[in-house]
């Protein structure tokens, strides 16, 4: 994460802050978007679970379009900056309590810098 | 800023990600919202500027309700974790100016952790 704080910044309002894409764009379009690929269930049930397990200082907002519309449902969670592909509730609930309790990666879910389509992912994953 | 990175993480997809509030409420709601304050044309505004002056590593998405209603129109801008309250073209292009190109801080539209109300930024204004 690049520090981009600086000395007499205030204390963060919400020790995570997670922003789940639940965008949409017209049907047939070449990019897809989250919410034809299922964000919106999946941001409501982290949303849920969140609240009871009174993780009280985290907030899951829902967001406008990330613009990694192919790798979707996307979120990113900050200030780590850490981005995950995610597409199950048995995803959501990892990233709940591995990264959002635990403070760990979820690394098989995390988007780098450089992944755009989801071949991307896969090249990656079988090297 | 809360230092929540690890060894190992990727590098950041967006040097500077903006999320302002756009939620609306019902009309009458005793907390207001940030759409019936002037929400979305400011974030509009603030969206074309970035893309006239080519901030090609700068996004500003529009979120959910960040739940400081009464402070509205909010943004928060990460990593850094900075939160203002803006209400005019005048507000966005400063923010845009200081802290998007430069780096610094909006002293007079910042919101510290322990503002939830007007009032509370106008006593601390008058201290």
């Amino acid at each position: 994460m690049a520090d981009r704080s600086r000395p007499g910044d205030p204390a963060p309002y919400f020790e995570t802050h997670v922003f789940a894409c639940v965008n949409e764009r017209p049907a047939g379009h070449k990019r897809g978007c989250c919410k034809s690929r299922g964000a919106e269930p999946l941001r409501n049930y982290m949303k849920a679970r969140a609240k009871e397990l009174g993780l009280d200082n985290v907030r899951i907002n829902q967001s406008g379009c990330l613009d990694r519309c192919e790798l979707g449902p996307t979120m990113v969670i900050y200030p780590e900056g850490i981005w995950y592909s995610y597409h199950s509730v048995e995803d959501a609930e990892e990233i709940i309590q591995r990264h959002l309790i635990k403070g760990e990666r979820v690394e098989r879910l995390m988007l780098r810098p450089e992944d755009k389509r989801p071949e991307d992912r896969l090249v990656k994953a079988e090297q």
